[in-house]
């Protein structure tokens, strides 16, 4: 009865879909990219795909995660969250595997060190070609979950470094959100909740008025898994 | 890589967190309760639990909660959405399990028809007894969402009837968050969501100004999966 499982006959897999901010094509504004991996075997060789693969029997599926991301896209994280589990039992031909999906979201510094090659690149996360498996609603589910979850959140940091202007915090959740925001009211809402504290340095280069950088309060956690705590991620 | 699982090495079961909403002891304030079975197995023969056991290779996840409540509790409930994936190395002696937990919440009028037994009871969900495997914790993450989650949509509703009065909404938006509400700021705060509409129907029983009675705007689902849609309960 309670939580007495079926043995070997389904499969489990951890996928992770992540997010970085990089400029758009030709230079153009900031935008959401994912890294993606080549599948080098069946089902669906050639096809990019999700990095991600088995859970090992003493590692936590958090664990499971951020090993994949280290092997196949040299990858760590700092926000790192359960998305979703998908378990449609048509979703990958031939075997009946449920994926647990977490997704990552890192600066774009981080991201930059990626090496690109043959088997992993970096994609436009609005322009994504026919993926492996079931991974195009992954990407999706996740983009609207991101979308939802910036305008009641602070995940927006995890997007960017240590330090940041207004503009620069400004610019993630425009990109997030695909709209532009009023500067004054955007500043207004920021500030009321309180997660921000302004630093003593400001952005350099001479200007008349350069702008403060600011960073977020460090008592609050990013991901925030409320009793679990930081063990889920 | 992407997505080659372990074959047989990993357990995966479905288990569900059910609330209601009924009154306290000795006919106090409503607060959330939830139905547990007791384990009539080892490991933790004799604890009460969740209801779930094993995901059957045809079935998807929602759908595998739906037959276990069906089956040990004889429950459908209207509400369904997927809550987290708990796969703690450690959290089920002798196996390694993977629980993919889903929650639901009921009408009252849905929980009265629960056949309680020595196997089956509902608990007050502030006050349980020590569960089976982590199932505590897995109740506690669950009623740390409902109460985020109250604040910015509406699933107080899948605690009600289909209609309601403003008052009887307010409770249990009290009896989750666990605080009172001032009336006039509740109202104001739910009228400005759009989401209620007035019937045309009010409270019978003979008083000078009855209450009217609300229902919800069904154009909008009350487990929002986004782009999963309904597929994914």
């Amino acid at each position: 009865m309670a939580d007495s499982p079926a043995h070997g006959e389904i499969d489990l897999a951890v996928s992770t879909v992540i997010f970085a901010l990089r400029p758009g094509r030709d230079g153009g504004a900031p935008t959401l990219w994912i890294p993606l991996v080549r599948r080098i075997r069946d089902p669906y060789v050639g096809r990019w795909a999700l990095p991600g693969g088995r859970l090992q029997a003493a590692e936590s599926l958090a664990e499971a995660s951020r090993r994949h991301l280290k092997d196949t896209i040299d990858l760590e994280p700092k926000y790192l969250e359960q998305l979703y589990a998908f378990g449609d039992p048509e979703r990958s031909p031939g075997d009946r595997v449920v994926s647990i999906v977490y997704w990552a979201l890192v600066h774009a510094e981080q991201a930059d060190r990626v090496t690109e090659g043959e088997n992993v690149r970096w994609f436009m996360a609005d322009e994504l070609p026919e993926l492996a498996f079931d991974h195009n609603v992954i990407v999706d589910y996740a983009l609207w979950r991101l979308r939802n979850k910036v305008e009641y959140s602070r995940i927006a940091h995890a997007l960017l470094g240590e330090t940041f202007t207004l503009s620069q915090l400004r610019g993630v959740h425009e990109a997030i959100l695909r709209k532009p925001l009023d500067p004054a009211n955007f500043r207004r809402q920021i500030e009321a909740t309180g997660a921000l504290v302004a630093t003593t340095a400001v952005v350099t280069g001479g200007r008349h008025r350069p702008p403060r950088l600011y960073r977020y309060n460090d008592a609050i956690d990013m991901a925030d898994n409320g009793p679990l705590g930081p063990r889920a991620t």
